[in-house]
C-alpha cells in the first residue's frame, strides 16, 4: 500500500520507464490473458530489461494490479494475513475487515465501478481478472485446505467478498452500505470461516 | 414464470395495450424511481385505464421486472417462499436454490448481465433496482423480524446472493461457474439462515 501510494505521490525520471512498462504489461494481459502471462514478455514488449520490471513491480499480481488503476492489491494483502497467521484458523473476520478497507475511501469506490464496467464490456479484462483472482488471491487461501475441496470452498469465499463489496459500493443497499465497517466483519468473518474450514457439504 | 412464459410466446391484439403500458412504466420508474412510482400514473401516463395495467400485471413489482425484462419476478418467488413456510424457520436452502433457479439458461444470465452493465451506466436505473430490491424482495423478509435487526440482516442475505449471481453468471469464477446448485444451495443455505434468524452481532 504505501510502496504503491508513494509512487503516485511523485513523478521522478523513472516515471516514464514504470509508465512504459505499465503499457506493455496492458497489452499482453489484454491478448494472453493474467495466467499465459510472464514478466519476461511484458519487459520484451516494453523494451526493457526484465530486471527493471522487477524494480517497478513486486511480482506479477503488483504489476496485474497496478494495470488495473486497483487502489491495492489484494493478493498482497491476503498473503500478509495468511504468513502471519499461519493457518486458516481464525482468519475470517480479517479477511473481511481488510478487504472492506481496500475501499474505504470514494476515489477507490470510483474506481471499483470502473473495473466492474470495464470487465462487463470486455471479455478479455473479465478473463484475465478472473485468472487473477483465482491463482493469486483465492489461490493463496487453497493452499492451505484440501485440493480437491479448493475450488468450492474459496469460490464461496470470492462470492460473499464480491456480494459485499456491490451490495456496499455499487448497489448501495441500505444496512449494508451504511453499516460500521467492523461490524460487517463480525457479521460476515463467521461466514468466511465456515466456507474456508467448516462444513459445506 | 409460466405466466409471463405465455405473454412472451404470443403476439395477440392486447400485446400493443402492455408494450404501451411497459413503455410508460420505463419512463416513470426513470423518472420517479421505484418507491415513487404509482400503477395509477404509469396508466396516466399510457393513456389506458388503471384496471388494464392490473389485467396484465400482478402489481408494482411484476410491473417493474417486466420493464428490466428480469427472467422472473424474484418478490413474487420470495413471497411464495414465506407464505408457504409461514416464518424464517429452515427457508436458507430453498431461498439460494430459488434463486439460482432464476438464472438457470443462458438466455436469463445474459440478461442478468444487461442488468448489471445497465445498472453501472445509469445512476437512475441503479436507484429503482435498488428500491425494488429492499422494499418487495428483502422487505417481505424484513417484515419476519425485528425491524431494528431487517436492513443489516437482510442487506447481508443481499450481499450473499448478489455475490453468488454475480460469481457464478459474471465472473465465471470455477467452483462456483460449475457447481451443482444443490451443492450450492447446501453450502450457502446456512449462510443465508444465521443472516436471518441467527447470531450476526
Amino acid at each position: 500500500m504505501t510502496e504503491r501510494v508513494r509512487r503516485r505521490g511523485r513523478r521522478p525520471a523513472g516515471e516514464d520507464t514504470r509508465a512504459t512498462i505499465l503499457e506493455a504489461a496492458r497489452e499482453e494481459f489484454a491478448l494472453k490473458g493474467y495466467a499465459a502471462t510472464s514478466l519476461r514478455a511484458v519487459a520484451r514488449r516494453a523494451g526493457v530489461d526484465p530486471a527493471l520490471v522487477h524494480h517497478y513491480f513486486d511480482g506479477k499480481d503488483d504489476l496485474f494490479t497496478a494495470t488495473l488503476d486497483a487502489p491495492a492489491n489484494p493478493a498482497a494483502l491476503v498473503g500478509g494475513i495468511l504468513t502471519e497467521s499461519g493457518s486458516l484458523e481464525g482468519v475470517g473476520e480479517r479477511v473481511v475487515a481488510t478487504f472492506l478497507g481496500l475501499w474505504d475511501d470514494a476515489d477507490a469506490q470510483d474506481r471499483l465501478r470502473g473495473l466492474l464496467r470495464n470487465a462487463l464490456e470486455h471479455e478479455a479484462a473479465l478473463q484475465a481478472f478472473r485468472e487473477y483472482l483465482t491463482a493469486d488471491v483465492l489461490g493463496r487461501l487453497g493452499v492451505l485446505m484440501p485440493e480437491a475441496e479448493a475450488p468450492l470452498r474459496t469460490g464461496l469465499v470470492g462470492s460473499q467478498l464480491i456480494g459485499l463489496a456491490v451490495a456496499r459500493y455499487v448497489v448501495r443497499l441500505p444496512g449494508i452500505a451504511d453499516a460500521d465497517p467492523a461490524a460487517l466483519a463480525t457479521a460476515v468473518g463467521p461466514t468466511l470461516q465456515r466456507y474456508l474450514s467448516g462444513p459445506v457439504h
